[in-house]
């Protein structure tokens, strides 16, 4: 294979049916092998608030119990995974849902206990990339929730950004690929008010400069600093871009150097 | 491939959690390409109550509308199949779950709405024999739930004892193919109230004497037909038995001579 992009798509994107089916036509679009790895949104709260499930929070973390475990995994890997998949082969992408658990494609392991307890949340240890590459191969198009296992029979609930970067990783061994989020405004913005003061390149070289000056700050710290470990570690590059922008030349590019 | 087994198993051994861990673990031990289909149960029905999710009927049918639609996807190709490829994963199996709209493996259609408007019900056209070849020849194990998709955007909800029937007349044009429909009796029995008088074999040869004599009757009378179909169109066998019975001879065979 040329290349490989694989694309991650938020929660704003999912909980906007408009916003889905552009996305859903522009990624059909998009040529080459390509993979998408989509968050959950908040129909996963408002069914839990329907259960009566209480929503357990930890320094303001949420905690994955098991009553939210089948949730998050009835929600991502079955309705919005389902539902988008079938959006896909409509729009003429042969694409393949899947989660962790499916071909064991990505492998995770229960976070610790200590200091915090999450319950079923997990962190990912790597991804098939044999059985990517030929899911790849024979044209099909994989489309992960974030529901990963731990082979040993129980499912966990994973971020998403970090699927999204440890499938790059995996995606990278096989063909230069490119690791695009997709979110609602258009790139790393330095006045987060102002939609054209888009930075567009981040480099570790210049990264340092960027935070001490404020320019790059709060949540998109560890973004940012999640994407330049993953050009490092071998993705092309990761580009943070409006999800309307997909097939256009915009937004924030993150590249090695 | 020599062969291929298809299995399918119902909603009884899904709702009973400890029948459902040795079906597991008996599945995985199973030998050669195989491929799992598996029903509902219960939960789908609990799920609608707790949300407050009217339950509409005709004629003694249950309709999908929109809402049931949405929970039988979270359900079925949710929470049932990943928690049974997890637990598949667990016991050595490398299972992969799927939905008809996965790589459009399996095609369905909307059932008319007329005589009777079943909603988001589907009738199934085909299923993809070289994907299903592919996967099985990579070593995996497909795991089916009975949500299939129309090929134009939309999931369907359908009858997973006609999936079962469809995905093995698919397997049967790569490798000769069994069908075993797994369920809470020994098999087809003359007497419903006596386990052992289990009917060992049905052929298009004695089974109008068998149904003209009241040994087949009530609900066993369609799901006899179609296998006695699934058999003249080229399934090698099906087997009806116990889910404990899986690695065991036993149960009903039916036959083409």
């Amino acid at each position: 294979m040329e290349q490989i992009t694989v694309i991650k798509i938020g929660g704003n994107v999912i909980d906007n049916a408009e916003a889905l089916a552009r996305f859903v036509e522009r990624f059909a679009a998009l040529e080459g092998p390509k993979i998408l790895i989509h968050g959950g949104g908040k129909l996963a709260t408002r069914l839990a608030e329907q259960m009566q499930i209480e929503v357990k929070m930890i320094e303001g973390r949420r905690i994955t119990d098991r009553p939210t475990l089948d949730i998050v995994t009835m929600v991502y890997a079955g309705l919005v995974n389902k539902q988008i998949v079938a959006a896909l082969q409509a729009a003429g992408c042969n694409a393949i849902g899947l989660s962790g658990a499916d071909g064991n494609i990505v492998r995770a392991h229960r976070r610790p206990a200590t200091p915090i307890d999450y319950g079923y949340v997990g962190d990912i240890d790597g991804v098939d990339s044999r059985l990517l590459a030929s899911l790849l191969e024979q044209g099909l198009t994989p489309v992960f929730s974030a529901i990963m296992h731990d082979g040993e029979g129980s499912l966990l609930n994973c971020n998403a950004d970090s699927v999204a970067t440890a499938v790059a990783l995996g995606a990278a061994v096989v063909a230069p690929t490119d690791l695009i989020f997709c979110f609602e405004k258009r790139g790393v913005l330095r006045d987060a008010d102002d939609e054209s003061s888009v930075i567009e390149r981040i480099t570790a070289a210049n990264y340092t400069a960027l935070k001490a000056e404020g320019a790059v700050k709060g949540g998109m710290i560890p973004k940012i600093e999640n994407a330049l470990k993953a050009v490092a570690q071998g993705v092309r590059s990761v580009r943070i871009k409006h999800a309307d922008d997909l097939l256009r030349e915009a937004g924030t590019t993150i590249e090695n150097q």
